[in-house]
């Protein structure tokens, strides 16, 4: 297991954790500010300052790409399916203009939340076959573009309406089935925010083997958790054991970036240099 | 699978659903008002009004009851340890004196939530392993007065601090390693509310088979959830689809009552009447 003690060289920066702090371009300042190597922008802030801006600040940066978040959301109606295939295509393009090293898929839930406007559905089995065609044909592309997809599983907490992928297990049953080869071209993004409390987890760590650990995120569960989605916690806070399932994937050959992803209320509202100076403490004694 | 949709004989009514309408004898007098024949009354609710009146109330109305509410809580470091045996083993003795054909079990998160003052852990494997444990010790116990243990598996929201068993494999296989004969001593409590999500969810109720299907709860999952512990929903208002998952739980040959226990802040402020005439209609039309 890598030693992260003395410097911060395996941090990266999901960038959604300082979004209300500054745009992109700001972020990538800040980064360079910090000796950050790597983030993983979202979509929407590449957007925001323009995709041309996005990849040449990336690239004048010398930044590294731990992922693009995101694609997926692939469940829709019938009336809404050849959009979400579209957008997921120029998720795929904008992930290669930028360098990306993959294009994390959150995969989406019921058909109204995924993809709005879409005919509600309590169909949780159907969803989930929609999410295996969609990854099938999303796959097809990318390969062609040479971006490895990374099926992120969410918590449970979220499979209404965000990703009816929920274990690490479901996530590799679609990757095997799609790439028995396990050539690289689709594997997992494994968050301990969503992984954590899964009594399988460490067993399918160890099955998804290093050809299918695109990328590890951290950040920590807090108990009591105040808002379902914007209260994580910063690393060390809350009751995850993160260096046990670092070490897990670090066993089965993982040698990325640790990426910060906290989505949070209370660290929206701190100065982005503070934030980040708690960020690479706790990387380096927590995570 | 029954047809709930002309009377309520088989609904069961969890006294927390009404926990801040009434003691435990006026929600016993609203069930004969509403003609609801099963209840699952909580062990501070029973204290609230004496064990002994709590038997006599539920006898002279004449109500089953679908189980007792709860107990568990297993995971306790040394010092808390003989405390939380002794209370469960009470858990036990007041089910029987009681009547109920189950103690729920919530087996207990991290040892500083489960039992507090126990040393603060993140291990959640150790966690595990004094569960399986507990279970076990109590097991024991409960065959000597033949009162069946209902073992919960809890939404994955609530692992650290309520019940580190979140799936319901992880509970059969407890009830497996413990009980292979399927002799009834101990089997599963299975709600909607922690269950619905699970990819793996109905191979598992198949599995369980009717030995060990000892409960059914109902309620539903909001979107979005205001709240992660009181913000059950109505069954209707959610997303869960419980008609599938009570046609599987009977076709494995189920025919007790279904149990509505919702924990609602909203709910909790609307009078008992209006809540349990809202409970009937959609025991009826959702269930």
């Amino acid at each position: 297991m890598r030693d992260f003690s003395d410097d911060h060289r395996w941090l990266s920066l999901n960038t959604a954790t300082v979004r209300k702090q500054g745009d992109l371009a700001q972020i990538v300042d800040a980064c360079a500010r910090h000796g950050i190597r790597a983030i993983d922008p979202w979509r929407d802030q590449v957007a925001a300052i323009g995709l041309d801006r996005a990849v040449r600040i990336v690239r004048d940066a010398g930044l590294d790409l731990s992922g693009y978040c995101r694609g997926g959301m692939f469940v829709a109606d019938d009336a809404h399916r050849q959009a979400a295939r579209d957008d997921n295509r120029r998720a795929v393009d904008e992930a290669k203009a930028l360098g990306a090293s993959c294009l994390v898929l959150v995969v989406g839930g019921l058909p109204q939340y995924s993809r709005p406007g879409s005919v509600a559905s309590r169909d949780i089995v159907a969803a989930r076959a929609r999410v295996d065609d969609g990854i099938a044909e999303l796959l097809d592309y990318a390969r062609q573009v040479d971006m490895p997809l990374a099926i992120e599983p969410l918590h449970p907490a979220y499979a209404a309406d965000r990703a009816c992928v929920n274990t690490t297990r479901q996530a590799l049953d679609i990757c095997d089935r799609l790439d028995p080869a396990k050539s690289g071209a689709i594997g997992v993004a494994l968050d301990v925010y969503h992984i954590w409390w899964d009594p399988d987890v460490l067993a399918q760590i160890e099955r998804a083997g290093k050809a299918r650990l695109l990328a590890f995120h951290v950040c920590d569960w807090l108990v009591p958790t105040k808002d379902i989605l914007n209260d994580r916690g910063m690393m060390g806070d809350g009751v995850i054991d993160i260096r046990s399932l670092r070490a897990a994937v670090e066993a089965q050959g993982f040698a990325g970036y640790s990426e910060i992803e906290i989505f949070s209320n209370h660290w929206w509202e701190q100065p982005m240099d503070d934030l980040i100076h708690a960020c690479i403490a706790r990387h380096r004694t927590v995570v």
